[in-house]
Order: structure tokens, then sequence, then C-alpha cells
């Protein structure tokens, strides 16, 4: 007997040392990458089973449903593996539009400039005061 | 004498405890999220001064140009760093169209599939035997 599909997916992503695998989420509708995280096995199973993303938390140790506390959970349209199979892409869509503890849109609001800074571009959509309450 | 921003924009990263960072690479024009990889302080700071995606190979312990034997370099437009400062995303123009060393626009190439596989859903553009010479 063959083990399940349900199990044999998981096993062909590379995870790393910590049994983890990085993740990208990107905004299917705009294309925006609006963060970076990690998963676990279990945090994958369930975003499939789900359909919304469920990370690990690596400072907190747990399993974080994206959203839980903020409303901002990410409904997952399609999940990516790349090449040699240890990093894993979603596009997703962003409900209430803000995916950053900042209250930004994206987490990636810091552009280099040339002058050797980095500048902070995009605004703050809603106030974290008002998000986490 | 405050340090020259050259260098105190490189100290406000938060690498790794390898000295590293996760690098997200999105094709400018098109939104396409094409790879991952990884940078040190060097590889960020001469993609910064050449332009150029500079990697740092963890496999190969050593600087990446990425191109440098297939000619894929990649043009770097922006580069963005994250709210917690420890994940950069790099806007850029892929010379050739192909970022993937199986020859692909893209190397997340695989799609998970709902009966639980993952399927390959883009093309090879180029045969990696024409790539690699």
């Amino acid at each position: 007997m063959s083990r399940p599909n349900s199990v044999r997916w998981l096993n062909e992503v590379q995870w790393d040392d910590q049994g983890l695998v990085p993740v990208i989420a990107q905004e299917a509708a705009s294309g925006d990458v609006l963060m970076f995280a990690w998963m676990n096995r279990e945090a994958l199973q369930r975003t499939a089973e789900t359909g919304e993303a469920i990370y690990w938390s690596r400072s907190r140790r747990r399993l974080w449903h994206k959203g839980e506390e903020s409303g901002h959970i990410q409904k997952v349209l399609e999940i990516r593996l790349d090449c040699d199979s240890d990093v894993v892409l979603l596009k997703i869509e962003q409900i209430g539009g803000i995916a950053c503890h900042t209250g930004r849109h994206s987490c990636f609001f810091q552009r280099y400039l040339a002058d050797g800074s980095w500048e902070t571009v995009d605004p703050v959509v809603k106030d974290p005061k008002d998000i986490y309450k």
C-alpha cells in the first residue's frame, strides 16, 4: 500500500533542520509581495485544508493563524513550491488589505536609497492601536 | 563622527545567526516572484553598488553573481526591506526572462492540487543544456 497523497505531498517538501520552510505571501490580484514567514509541516497541512494561511511563529513557538487577532486573514488561492522544493509561495487574498503589523498593506515598506539609507515609502493604512485592541 | 551611511544601512539589516538575510526576487514589470535566495552583508553591499543581484550561495559557500554562468543577470531596480528589517525584496529586471536553473521563468513552477499532489504547471523556456554549456 502506498501512503495517501495527503501525506506524500508534505514529504516532498524539503524541510530545513528545524523542520521549517520559508513562505512568501503574494497578493494574487495586485502581485504585491505582502510578507514573509515560516511554516512547519502542520502549518502547511492546515493551510491547505482550511484555505487560510497558518504559519509557524518562530518567536512564539506556536502555530499562528494569520489574522487571528487583527482579523486580517489571508485566503489562500494557490500554493506554489520552488524548484528545490524548499520554499513556498502563497497567492492570497488579503482580507482588510493589511498584511503588516504596522498597519501597512505590505511589510516591505522600506526602500533603499542611493545615498545609503532606508526610507519608509508606504503609508500606514490603519493605526495598529485600532487593529489590535 | 558618525559612521558613513554606506555602512549604517547595512547595520540596520537584522542578519541571522549565520550572518544572512532571506531575499525574494520579484520581476518588476510582471510582478512575478521569480526566486528566493540568501545574502550576506557583502552580497547586499555589492548588489547595491553594482545594480545586479549578488547572492550568498549556502551550498557553495561563496558569493554568487546571479547569471555569472547562464547570462541570466538580474538588474536590480529597487531594494526593499521588511518591517522587522530581516527580509529583503528585490524588484528586478530578469535578463533572458529565465530565473530558474531548470530553464523556467520562475522557480515557483510546482502548484499544489486539491487531490494532495504537486503539479508542474510552467513550461521550460530553454533547455538547461543550452544554458549551462
